[in-house]
């Protein structure tokens, strides 16, 4: 059997695992990023890793190749780092690609950490049956991909698909892209915090509830009415720009994962009513609302499902 | 000498022309549309405007094929219309494609007015040196077409690229198309003279212009004070919405057509500017934002550029 080596480098751990061409893992592990330490220690952490896993494998296993998904904008041709912000400092410029193949002499992908959970969602989840569809990631901060004709959408230099980086109202706050309004100011992690934040200092009310936004969307689902009041403007948020998204690009499917999504069947109902009534008959009716598939770790499954993606594209 | 023979199927006007592999046109004509008159009597006129065309080239010259631009959502791959709304009544399900094939037995290209007018840009104009763009028509509504890796994008069934419908304003009024604050709204001659009258009722003064785009425009760069209001918040709304393509696509070039880009530099000059101040770094400095070259033409040329781009990408 051979396996293909995933690891997904985020802003505050590394994870790595062996994966079988059905998405399976085995031998998984992470270490903490450390982020601070500087791009060397980092990259030191990422070959040591991979050593382990391989070292982990059975005399008669193999490995196909080495698959990776890293925070920041990754040129993908070359697989090295084009931008990455203060989640990774340092990291911009590293050649992620030619250290690894140095070391192991074997294929190696290198993508951003969205654009390999789209991968993950081509292969083995929502995506599996779709030509054109676009993943929107809603965790901390809101991340996109787009595949059109099974292709990754990727542009000049591969920074294509910032969808947190659009904007829902030109006369909104600013965000630190330089943009009004951004979708990621209301529909992330931290923008849910920000409008619960907000409402709780304008209304003057005490609640049972902090401004995070894992409690304000429980206090929501518990029909508290200030945070009914927030996650409206976040759904009718977030249904503008994915009408917007369904518009753009006529997809047959929107795949929506990240922890504020994996909040129940109510988050998705309430969206999925949002965004039918902003989107135009004909492309509404060509496109489905899913919930991601692959779920936690689909970041370090999709960055191995690149070696059988590509691989079998050749 | 071989001709491309281009048809331009809009709401008032079908205009043709043969083209030449540069771009010159020979022959062309214009006729009304009258598409209350329905579908029927339009094919009609489309078979006899090429007939025409046809009919008035020299012995020694031929026709390579035939490519027509419509109005309406149009699927390239069967060039059936796929949806048309109240511009071409009854136009929607039917099979241009088929008709003119039958007819004249030349290759036959069909797809809407807009994406017609990226393959001008992309074969004679702005977009000739570039892999990925996006085109922006601002006419009486706002149409684009998006350019990636040299390809249109195209969606589910070739619906992709109706960027006039992408909201900057989820708290905005409501679209036609479902949806709210949709750039239409603001960037078009019609919302554009929405935004004066609204602005001139609001401040009870009488103006020496109109409310439409073309006198606001001019009282704007006269410095009419009510008109620098509207046009500030036109030029922050398409701003906005740009750098939100610009995240999304990651292009090398927006180019920008249509009767409100037409109107001078200080135009672009102040889009450039709020351009800038919304898009991150790296993006920004990837991407030039380029009037669209191929002008009042472009769809009938751009119609009759399809022979030559796909004729020879086979």
């Amino acid at each position: 059997m051979e396996y293909a080596i995933g690891v997904d480098i985020g802003g505050t751990k590394v994870q790595f695992a062996a994966v079988d061409p059905e998405g399976r893992m085995i031998n998984r592990h992470l270490v903490p990023t450390e982020a601070h330490l500087g791009p060397q220690q980092l990259m030191e952490k990422v070959i040591a890793g991979i050593e382990r896993i391989a070292s982990d494998l059975q005399p008669d296993e193999g490995i196909a190749g080495i698959g990776i998904g890293s925070a920041g904008q990754i040129d993908f041709r070359t697989g090295k780092v084009a931008f990455a912000g203060d989640t990774l400092p340092g990291w911009t410029g590293v050649p992620i690609k030619r250290y690894v193949e140095e070391r192991f002499r074997k294929p190696v992908y290198v993508d951003n950490d969205v654009n390999v959970i789209a991968v993950a969602e081509k292969v083995y989840g929502a995506g599996r049956d779709y030509a054109s569809f676009v993943c929107l990631a809603l965790g901390t901060g809101v991340g996109g991909a787009i595949v059109e004709s099974g292709q990754l959408v990727r542009g000049a230099f591969g920074g294509a698909g910032e969808l947190g980086h659009v904007s829902v109202d030109f006369n909104g706050p600013r965000c630190g892209c330089g943009n009004y309004g951004c979708i990621e100011l209301y529909a992330s992690g931290t923008g849910i915090a920000r409008l619960g934040k907000e409402a709780l200092e304008e209304s003057g009310e005490s609640a049972d509830w902090q401004a995070n936004s894992r409690e304000i969307i429980q206090a929501w689902l518990q029909g508290n009415p200030l945070a009914v009041q927030v996650m409206d403007r976040v759904i009718r948020a977030l249904g503008s720009a994915i009408a917007g998204f369904i518009h753009t690009f006529n997809p047959e499917a929107v795949i929506i994962g990240g922890g504020v999504s994996e909040t129940g069947s109510v988050f998705f109902e309430s969206l999925d009513e949002a965004v039918q009534a902003r989107t135009s008959d004909a492309m509404r009716q060509a496109c489905r609302i899913l919930p991601a598939y692959v779920g936690a770790d689909a970041g370090v499954i999709g960055a191995a499902a690149q070696v059988w993606y590509y691989g079998n594209n050749k």
